[in-house]
């Protein structure tokens, strides 16, 4: 006993340590004093044996040992006494054979000075309680330590998913795993596989082998083992996986391979351009849905999820129905008015299949129709007004729209944007119910595996946070502090969102120091997917390794120095403004090396003309001095003509040139005004 | 052909560009001009079917994709045209099915503006012309390139090693693994694996299998399986893999298992803290050498390689041999006069059986004996000294002393050293042909799976320089431009040696920003293995997490600063000496949040102090002024007492110490004095 007094050594905190969280839990008391995390800690399960519990057990030991550095001990010797018991952790109830939306995913954490303990009703509450805990750890004047807290937790929406598009470009098995790692640790539960669209049909069936034969230009496509063990390793971690099958538009890949499927006559192939194509499912033929059966019968075997998403986006007006005179006649036949009511049709029919198969249909906005039944789930790429339209009309819904990580929004923005906010802020209760949270989206037409995660994270935690964390946790600013300790965590699970973007700024150096290059790189973001220049042609192989592709959708170093401007913090604010004026003599020679990086030329020029206007309106601050009109004119102006081009050639997006507007402001005001 | 011109656009430069690749090849001939690298860049293999060369084609193609970020164009349809070749490999000849010392590792590999051509007579050196192939991509003005060129390139060592000790810490498959790839890059081919020692025996015997069991505190081990993929991941790289078996001594975790093996009754333990222990192997006994005959016989069928590797080192004079009576009876029975005439009639009984399974006997100097056959190889952890006695007596030879990583050598010095230099320089020529070359090693007492990359890597590829390159390369300023490119690229292969660095450090810095902890750290190097702390009592569970295991063997920073220094260049010394002083206080709330920083507080006062100590130097210098004697005497001591302090108790050395004494040095002398 005398050893383990001495090894577990307690310490006490004056104050309670600000808390390192993500999402920030439903309820949390906070106490005094710490509990030390040395290598005498053990943790161990009780409940009812179960193996997905008992791998979590693993995954946590092991993460316990990266974020400490400290190896486990050897286990003792036969008949030796086992060190005491640090983290218990009890399930109380078993979980259901395959994830449902209905699970209780609740857990309680008590930690004291001496012990701390995990409960919950389901292995689920287990899973996110553990996360919890290795995210409490963290290195004290005395050691390692988690604070003396009560957490009580548990999700404010059951459905907490992020959709990754990997026909687009391809992302391989272990890019995906690693994606289910991050989602785990932020509590997300719902991984939506976007597995087919024009550009590739990225499954194997085995059934109809030429979809995925015929329908990829690489030949690369998930095989059935390696859903499987996608849909395992997710099952591990708390995660549901919801395959996508997108009909009846966004099919060209399906129909390079089987042309019988479609309503013309071709010849069609597999796109490698972006946008929206005419080739549409025949829906008129009983063939298609023959098809449709024993392919959904062959899909549904390997998903067990209760939903099944069937996408049903963007049937464009230039479909082909339009101009077919099969379709045409089935139309009248039917008595549908138009397009829509075509797409109706096929819905119900369609939904009548996917129930057969156990399922409950999910789909995008378009499905949306009163006539469906209202098990089906619209998830809405339209936004908050769509999503309440459906929960009154009845149906389920999920949101999506806000959350599209290719529209470059900041972490912030994602963050302030409620599920249940705007148009749906006046439903009913009732109503709200059926809003079951919300979808982070990666669409891939620019992005890469090499780019997939610094584009999906930290800014993907942000939302999570959003659909686990009460309504009223609002705090930016904390929410960026819990961002960043979070983003070094995620590169521990083998994240590549930052090292990516340092190698890839390597390869643009070439032989030369990546500093400067860096230094630029960190006031820029990529434009969103509608500001890529069309006259750039892109195709799936167009090499996406300029410096769009490479900068990442946030920077902290801008946000450090915006938080300078509006502080007025001005040595902060005047060093990081030299830095970018000195920069660009350094950066030149980089940049005149490398064929792609002569378009950043006059970014970089820009980039050095506004930390000089920067500068010279510091210098009215301090002088508080008035600028005269013709230079305020002449500056913002200029900062107007940066930031109101959404289309720049260069597809970069200069961060500074907003804050730098604000200090320009900030130097027009009258000066002895208060802020 | 249209679209092939456009595409080919081919650029031509002015001057030759400096050589990039690393080890430096036998004989360049630079031309004008430049080989475009674009998306259409075809390689295509010619000669016998080889799966090998199959295998690194895909490799190579992988790789460049990665140093471009240009995606492959997918295969032409049936009945188009491929695009024309550019890259044409041809190898004349097939290897041997086990690969061998004395195979051709040459190869040519000639550049035009227009077409590539890389020829060998045998798949090893098309091995290691893909290699510099790829070492010659990069960026330039006009899109990426090769240089126009001739190489003609074969090694001048055939033996170029690398030796990593996974015994007393556990290195995982992945980890292996991505060494062979880094030592591919550099061309080196044997795999040095020490598999067995006191602290742990890490391969798995069927036949034995209590060796694995009671043989590793963690059970962690080497199986069969895993290392057949090694040894054919090894050979598909054109790596030789040769595993170690230390005998007589270091077997404590041999009799952990197998007590009966041991000389004396026991009980024997695994051992978990580092030195020479008495344990030793019964060499007295008949049963030993039939339990030798079997296990060899297993483990030679795993290593097809013709060396095999039985240690031999420090059996301690303190061996249990001493105390024996049944050990000394023998001696005395065989008329062996001491310990090393046993362990020589033991090693002659070893080598009959080694040989019996048709192995060539590699060990450490101490097997060293003229009774031995010529045949057996000696590796010198002594030194030049030793290597040449081997090689006079007849015995081939490999170095190895002058590479020991845990000697925290910086690259020049390794670098420096020639494996024929000192003592080995006076051989004839036909002893000189006797030594191969050498091994870099790394033993791990203090070395985990976490920071092995950072100790091997970039260090080993200055080694791999020597090995490979002719004797007159030795321009270390040309070494270190190269060395950074290859320590870029080392990450692309999946190496963490910069990658690890950063998050160690992270993980030290706990919710502050990690930048002035990375000021501090990059100025510091670990201890060698001989300045640990020794107080600390180290065991093989001692958490090595401090920032003595975090901070890399040498630093581009100070080797910057060093430049600096040396070349009088006053503005940027200056710089840096602000920012060492300034980062005292910066770092100091992250060195006193953090008990495993709290013994660093001393050593930033040191940086700090140094660095005023440098700016007073720099000021004397730059206003032309004598400084006081007492002054000088003053700082010289306070250096001195830094540099010459090789077992601090942090465990950690300030690399700047050395400049900023030859900055005090220059301040010293005459003012007018040239230098």
């Amino acid at each position: 006993m005398k050893t383990a007094l001495a090894i577990f050594g307690f310490v006490a905190t004056a104050a309670a340590q600000p808390l390192t969280v993500m999402p920030v839990p439903a309820k949390v008391i906070q106490g005094d004093g710490v509990l030390a995390i040395d290598q005498a800690f053990r943790a161990a399960l009780a409940g009812p044996p179960d193996a997905r519990l008992r791998a979590a057990m693993d995954r946590f030991r092991e993460q316990l040992t990266k974020i400490t550095g400290i190896p486990p001990l050897p286990a003792p010797d036969k008949g030796q006494a086992q060190p005491p018991l640090i983290l218990a952790v009890q399930c109380l109830g078993a979980g259901k054979p395959v994830q449902a939306l209905d699970e209780d995913e609740s857990y309680k954490l008590v930690v004291t000075t001496k012990a701390a303990r995990l409960t919950a009703p389901n292995p689920l509450g287990i899973l996110h309680g553990l996360e919890t805990f290795l995210q409490l750890v963290q290195p004290g004047p005395n050691g390692y330590f988690v604070p003396v807290v009560t957490i009580d937790d548990k999700p404010r929406f059951a459905w907490r998913g992020l959709m990754i598009d990997v026909c687009r470009h391809w992302m391989p098995l272990p890019v995906i795993l690693r994606q289910l790692d991050a989602m785990a640790a932020v509590k997300m539960n719902v991984f939506h596989w976007h597995l087919t669209d024009d550009q590739g049909f990225r499954i194997e069936s085995k059934l109809f082998p030429k979809l995925q034969k015929l329908g990829t230009s690489d030949n690369n496509y998930f095989t059935q083992a390696q859903v499987k063990e996608v849909v395992a390793y997710a099952r591990n971690r708390g995660i549901r996986v919801i395959p996508e099958f997108d009909m009846p538009g966004h099919m060209a890949a399906w129909f390079a391979g089987m042309p019988v499927l479609a309503t013309d006559d071709g010849p069609y192939k597999l796109e490698n351009t972006w946008g929206v194509f005419p080739g549409t499912l025949d829906v008129t033929r009983e063939s298609t849905y023959e098809f449709l059966d024993k392919f959904i019968g062959e899909m549904t075997a390997l998903f067990p999820d209760e939903y099944f998403h069937i996408g049903g986006d963007e049937v464009a007006q230039r479909t082909e129905w339009n101009k077919s005179v099969h379709v045409a006649d089935f139309k009248k036949e039917h008595n549908l008015k138009n397009n829509d009511e075509l797409q109706a049709y096929f819905n119900k029919r369609l939904q009548e299949i996917v129930k057969k198969h156990g399922k409950h249909m999910e789909g995008w906005d378009e499905i949306m129709n009163p006539d469906l039944p209202k098990d089906i789930l619209i998830q809405s790429w339209r936004g908050q007004k769509s999503l309440a339209d459906g929960a009154r009309l009845g149906f389920q819904g999920i949101l999506s729209a806000p959350y599209y990580l290719d529209a470059m929004h900041q972490s912030w923005e994602m963050y302030l944007t409620d599920p249940l906010g705007r148009d749906a802020a006046s439903l009913s209760d009732e109503e709200k119910t059926r809003i079951h949270g919300g979808e982070v989206c990666m669409w891939d037409e620019f992005v890469t595996s090499e780019t997939l995660d610094g584009r999906v994270w930290p800014r993907t935690a942000a939302v999570a946070e959003r659909f686990w964390s009460p309504e009223r946790v609002v705090d930016v600013d904390d929410m960026y502090r819990r961002l960043d300790l979070l983003s070094r965590r995620l590169e521990w699970l083998g994240l590549q969102h930052r090292n990516a973007y340092q190698t890839m700024l390597e390869r643009l150096a070439g032989p030369d120091p990546v500093g400067p290059l860096r230094t630029l790189a960190d006031v820029l973001r990529p434009v969103n997917l509608g500001g890529r220049d069309r006259r750039r042609h892109y195709t799936q192989q167009t090499p996406l390794n300029r410096l769009v592709d490479t900068v990442l959708p946030e920077s902290p170093v801008v946000r450090d120095f915006t938080k300078a401007v509006t502080d007025l913090n001005k040595p902060v604010v005047r060093q990081y403004l030299a830095t970018w004026q000195a920069n660009q003599l350094l950066v030149r020679p980089t940049l005149d090396r490398n064929a792609l990086l002569q378009e950043i030329v006059p970014v970089s020029a820009d980039v050095a003309k506004l930390a000089v206007i920067g500068q010279q309106a510091l210098d009215y601050i301090e002088n508080n001095q008035a600028p005269p009109d013709a230079w305020l004119a002449e500056q913002r102006a200029y900062i107007n003509g940066i930031t109101s081009n959404r289309k720049p050639p260069t597809e970069v997006v200069i961060l500074i040139a907003d804050p730098i507007g604000k200090l320009v402001d900030r130097a027009a005001a009258p000066p002895q005004a208060p802020n």
